[in-house]
């Protein structure tokens, strides 16, 4: 096993190093390697890919004895629908691109056709074997899938690459058309990157259409970029569970549900962050691009962060104090989806947090004194501050036994056996005393299963009805009193990660739609160098979004479970 | 214990970020963070190192019951001894550094002979720090240890950071020279970013020694960076031990000893490459350092790598197969040490196969047919697939059950129990016939187990004399058939890894003193443009050079176990 893991990963290494190369090589030296070689090698990548997941589809899945076990926490729901969600905003994404070139055929060659549909094929095929297959855990071929699959994930980080290459491309083409753009104070059209090389020649020739299509072109680009990473993660998941056997009671875990109710608070205050924000947003989009931005909208935006980032902070801190206080059960068993999504969340918050550093070596050098550039520097140290904070919380929240699955082992344990009270000291504890704590369990199950274990001690004991309805008041009475007492904490954790969703929610909307003040407020860039910083800017913020998006899935997770 | 490491694991990340936020301003603005700033910081982690290991040598370690275990696989003498060895040679280069600041104490701060001598104490404790307790398995104060281990890596990394960047200001300072040299055909004297900023002012005034410390100290540079990574894994393995117990079973494994004996190929061979290596590294220093590089040097030294990568690549692949030949048992126990071992070693290799791939897209993208093009591109191929194979083969040969251990688990089989047929097949086979190949014993600990073996024999079952001469005669005949059986197999391998020792060690060699064909032969420069190679040479060479004396470690360690 660790062999054929070894060689897989040995070919994605060597397939992702040759594409970063050809890709540096474009980006460096336009004249040997063009962006059409760059598409060659990712268009023989993807027709590999998609013979691989055709043989998969058709071949290896409907072997005898090939799809045994289902791994029950890979693939959860809002991952999948967010493939899917991020997918068709991707194929949208390659229809506009090739209505565009299809309008302006004549100074383009037919290839900037079929590259996107090549594309198109290959998110369709790719979706739906994710959709349907993220969950297995396949015991035949092992490394012939191993293999495919490291190659799928190689694919799509290049894709990934390329996509934030040109998105700085792009971003930096922009910034330098606002600057011709104060100069001449009349319209340029917009000269994107992939879609046309020289504005000179080609300009949209039916205004509304073309301008449509431009436009949604730029505004569906964030979720390409999106859409590959969480295949990547998706795929490994699929990668780890290759020949993985899963034992029964592992498998057998009723799905917490999706549940609103209780939680009043988190909402609100996150609907008002939410709205809050997106006027923010709006005002910084329509202050900072279209004219010369000045200091007024940065002071607005980073106010907002300033306000925004200790609540989420203290929010989180408070969430952890609730998850050491709580003393739940550990969940210690082996599970490849939460390890990555705990690598994801401290890999991804790195992006920001250097960025952040950077930031504050850069203002404390130059001038710390000034209005803005102590609101960088809080909004920078807040920033690190919030992202580790909430690390902490979610990573403690997804190690937590869920909820259902913990009432669900008492469950059990009373149905089966009669023996677990060294297993199930909350069970004996609630009985026992009434100041006891720790037991947690949502009222509908906590009843059915006192019940039964009301009959059960009927029919055992034959007590006389009066010790009956002495028990059946004290049982009800601790349950109340549990429950009452219980119920703050479960009802603060669910506020509070409802909160934070909302809040991630929104932090994810305004850089993934265009606010980059840390590129267009100007003094890191003065400071590090115009090609340094955009470096640093470039690895940090596709993280920095990836993070935020990432936060709201574990945010989500801790909300149901908690 | 997750949360200490995870917060301990923050704090290092923090420091390692704020750090590189400091060292990378001071290397993109000049002005505002000097590289006196960076030093101060540098300093203070330093003298928190020193704080925090003055106390565990006098407190922690100290307190009852604080090292119970040791864990016998970390720190193996090797490293231990590189440690000692490199570290002497940074406290060597400090003090030539802080003679060379004597010597120009006119035109230089006192600053810089102060900061040198900080970092002297601070290569002191440390080295005696890692030789005494980098085995331990500290059971008191878990969370305040983590945290300053985790510092002093933090400290080690950033030392590091400051040693590559400088290393290759260095590097483009002694290039330019070459060209104003060439230009003026005259002797400029050498102006080291370090020793001296301004060279019209600081010129050395007695030529002979301060000559002897500038070439020491651009001769013993290399030492420093190495010692620092060496630190950093040392320490990284304690951290890990912090808090763990280890089984008296684990804990008391015999240690294989080094011997020569039985090898007489591989020295051989390997001997002549490293010759053949000097001769090679000589004649290229003086002809690519000292004159205008001609084009003969180049397709003489990567002759000599095409002639010995091939070789190093089939042996390698030799001793994969000899491996998976000889069915020895896997060792699966829970090892640290050897996990951070197969961690960098396929980490460090990165840096080598990243840079061989930008290599080999420039050539293809510009002239392959070009006679030196062809030889840097079978080149850069070659050393892709040799740093492939040499992993393969090391992370198999470590995770291979030691030979001596093997031995000793089925010797206290045979003294504890004698019902240990199940687990040792290979025992069994070897009395009941002659032809199974699985035996892998030494001649005189197998002659030791066998009279031990017939010694129980003899008491148990009473037998004549007859049958135990008969008994005698068929062991003695099933062990010498079983030795000259396996005996090549072992030699082979010990052969392989002698030979791969050497040519590492020659290949480690020339690197670190100077030979950077990759940047003086001027191909990819001009392709990628002076900066961007400039800035992917920094991140692989350093890492490329660790690889090397890594391997060196891993390939010592088969050798010895095979």
């Amino acid at each position: 096993q660790k062999a054929g893991q070894l060689f897989s990963g040995l070919l994605a290494m060597n397939v992702v190093f040759l594409g970063s190369a050809f890709l540096s090589s474009m980006i460096f030296n336009h004249v040997a390697i063009t962006l059409a070689d760059v598409w060659i090698l990712l268009s023989i990548l993807k027709v590999l890919c998609l013979c691989w997941i055709t043989y998969y589809l058709l071949g290896t899945s409907r072997q005898p004895h090939a799809v045994l076990y289902r791994d029950s926490h890979a693939g959860p729901i809002w991952v999948r629908g967010s493939v899917l969600l991020f997918g068709s905003f991707s194929i949208l994404l390659n229809v506009f691109q090739i209505g565009y070139s299809a309008l302006l055929i004549q100074c383009k060659s037919k290839v900037e056709i079929v590259f996107p549909s090549i594309e198109i094929i290959f998110i369709c095929t790719q979706a739906f074997f994710l959709w349907h297959h993220s969950k297995d855990c396949i015991q035949v071929q092992h490394n012939f899938t191993r293999c495919g699959l490291m190659l799928a994930i190689a694919t799509n980080l290049l894709l990934w690459l390329l996509a934030v290459t040109n998105d700085t491309i792009h971003m930096e083409i922009e910034s330098q058309l606002r600057e011709v753009e104060r100069r001449f104070e009349g319209k340029a059209p917009f000269p994107h990157p992939y879609l046309c090389n020289d504005t000179t020649l080609c300009t949209c020739p039916n205004t509304t259409i073309c301008k449509v299509f431009q436009k949604g072109y730029i505004l569906l680009y964030p979720f390409n970029t999106e859409y590959c990473l969480i295949c990547c993660s998706v795929l490994y998941v699929m990668w780890k569970n290759v020949g993985r056997r899963i034992s029964h009671h592992h498998a057998s875990h009723i799905k917490p549900k999706f549940r609103l109710q209780g939680v009043v608070f988190g909402p609100l205050l996150g609907a008002t962050a939410v709205i809050i924000g997106i006027c923010v947003f709006m005002v910084y989009q329509v202050q900072a691009t279209s004219s010369v931005p000045n200091r007024q909208v940065f002071v607005m935006y980073y106010s907002y962060y300033i306000v925004l980032l200790p609540l989420m902070s203290v929010a989180a801190v408070i969430g952890t104090i609730i998850h050491a206080l709580e003393k739940k059960e550990l969940d210690t068993l082996k599970n490849p989806t939460r390890s990555l999504d705990v690598i994801l969340l401290m890999g991804a918050a790195l992006g920001q947090i250097a960025m952040s550093y950077f930031s504050i070596v850069a203002i404390v050098a130059t001038d710390p004194r000034d209005l803005l550039n102590s609101l960088i520097l809080s909004y920078s140290v807040l920033l690190i501050f919030q992202n580790i904070t909430q690390n902490v919380f979610i990573i403690d929240g997804l190690h937590r036994q869920p909820f259902a699955a913990a009432a669900e082992a008492r469950h059990m344990g009373h149905t089966g056996q009669h023996t677990v009270a060294s297993e199930l000291p909350g069970e004996e504890d609630a009985t026992a005393s009434n100041k006891q704590e720790h037991v947690q369990m949502p009222p509908g199950k906590e009843e059915e299963m006192k019940e039964e274990q009301n009959h059960e001690d009927y029919d055992q004991r034959r007590v006389s009805m009066l010790e009956l309805g002495q028990e059946i008041r004290k049982v009800s009475l601790s349950y109340i009193q549990s429950y009452s007492h219980l119920s703050w904490k479960r009802r603060a954790l669910r506020e509070i990660s409802f909160f934070l969703v909302l809040c991630n929610i929104i932090l994810w909307i305004m850089p993934t739609f265009g606010a980059h003040p840390v590129f267009e407020n100007g003094l890191e860039k003065t400071f590090y160098g115009y090609s340094t910083w955009f470096a640093i800017v470039n690895f940090g913020l596709p993280l920095a979004v990836f993070y935020r998006m990432h936060s709201v899935g574990g945010l989500l997770e801790v909300y149901i479970t908690a």
